[in-house]
């Protein structure tokens, strides 16, 4: 259950309000996904975070569906239940087919066990003498 | 320091000799990485691990850079030091700029923060009717 | 689910419910919060876990409700549901408002952020020969 | 091993270096730290983390003190060696005496321990009606 | 809620059928458990986890009950729901006692704790020249 | 680098030296290990953990052997290098020989991979009603 009562659109200030507004343009939805409404409960956040995504999910030396799945591939990692289902809609929207999905998985799978073995016999770091 | 004594090249079965020779072909290098090396150590782990990599990571819908950024966010959400360096060089390998590592980063930044806010809030999900 | 039966009060040893009614009366409520009917299906878990929280949780150095927000800090980061709720409920009984819980927040995020980030870069730590 | 060259001041970028005069006059020291190097490789992030970090860490309903505890208490959660080394320094410059240190340290290992509990039992959350 | 439509049996292709006849004769159950019916999503992840699993969870220098019991262990440490009822429901089937689980789980509280500390404080490593 | 400066034998308090002379004579060795120094700089703490783990480790339902497996799996899971190393060399004075222990990180390594599976999917629980 959630920890605080969200901010619903009718109840929301001015400042909410508007960052509300440029939220449904942006994702052209008609509805305010809990995680903002929530977030607003400490405005100078909701601005924080609203302006950061804008930035960070930008289209520019990877494109946005890459970024989505970083997404989901953080949000597995850290088990995040909200993020997985939230990202990996988003990535839908975005164009992931079943089969991208399907990699993505195997992937994300796949080096969450390397890492833990890598962690678990403490393998010492290879020379990398190029990597700057 | 690692928890085990790795199986060096020389002095190491045939069947791990076998499946050295095959990652210094795929991977184009003439050493045998301290993962590799450790894992020999529980032979039928390498052999697995080594199997599963070469499907996981082979070109498909998702070709093998992204899927290597995709180890890296990974890596970095878990903390794997060893793994976070061999990724991030074999990354570079396959073309990742430093713009794009530069924006790799900041995803993982972002998601990693707001996971904890939407685990922390407890947000609850949103209807999502649309998602198969 | 619950993976185990919980252990009710009218259901619990004597040595049990000596426990719960400490614990209710320390925390002035009239029921024993799941956490501890579940632990106490091993009773020696449940009352080194009450010994231990009095000593750990008392009025020292820090003061409870400070206590109480790393609880939320500490939760938030490993993604456990029910200590969430739980100790966010305990923080405001301790005082926390919603300006306090919203700056906590923004703390707690901004950490899962960095922390993240420094990993996965590697950063090495700076000489700090002071920090006794 | 950094994934990273580093930015030294005296290659910076006008932008960067801005920044950087930033950073030591406002932690009133003559060296910037390693994690700020590291970032201005992306320096959108740089110019980002910095913004946000001076309203996260601020003097609010929250002190500064409290702020930098509950960023060890991240820090020690998520295992970030360069994290816990930086804001442990960080939270003595701000008066975290050793008495504080140890009480901090019982708090954030209790915790992680009833973390893993709750979620190792899946523990059902209590009813708990008047958290907002 | 599941990020995608399970794979029921009476729409499965032919090689999924055939992976999930194996599961429900190897487990000794008249049904697919939803791990698997969600991974057949990705028929190659499927057979090679169907396939990963009889090795390594295959009687051995270890048996099957202390290999659930870690099974548990893993799943504890990183939250996740799912799986946390899962293997504690396959370790009742292999034998697990209340009295195993509640000492079980009262281990991986306890180095769960530790962890965060030696984390929190950095501990250095010990000299351990005698392990190989 | 370590966050504290660890208490010697030599300058220990008598309380203190107390509780290292009963670690030592415990583990039948000649020196306190680096995470005993450590935590000794919290009196209280000291004293609690080594009380505790004296309960939580004793052979039981469980052997000593596997519960510092089960140290392993947790240390590995989450990474701690301190932890991991310690509870190794343990295991190995315990017994565990290397079939095992390649057995144990085979398995630790595979559950990892099907947690972020199983999170990442959000696969819900089966009907267990038989779990109690």
């Amino acid at each position: 259950m959630s920890t605080v009562k969200m901010v619903e659109y009718e109840n929301a200030s001015d400042e909410v309000r508007a960052v509300y507004d440029e939220i449904m343009a942006a994702k052209n939805i008609d509805f305010v996904p809990n995680f903002w409404k929530t977030i607003a409960t400490h405005p100078p956040m909701l601005k924080q975070i609203w302006s950061e995504i804008q930035v960070v999910m930008a289209d520019g030396a990877l494109n946005p569906l890459v970024k989505e799945m970083i997404a989901v591939a953080v949000s597995a990692s850290n088990g995040c239940d909200y993020c997985i289902n939230s990202h990996t809609a988003a990535a839908i929207n975005k164009g992931m087919t079943p089969e991208i999905h399907g990699e993505l998985m195997a992937v994300i799978g796949f080096f969450n066990k390397t890492n833990s073995l890598a962690n678990g016999y403490q393998v010492e770091p290879d020379v990398k003498p190029d990597v700057s």
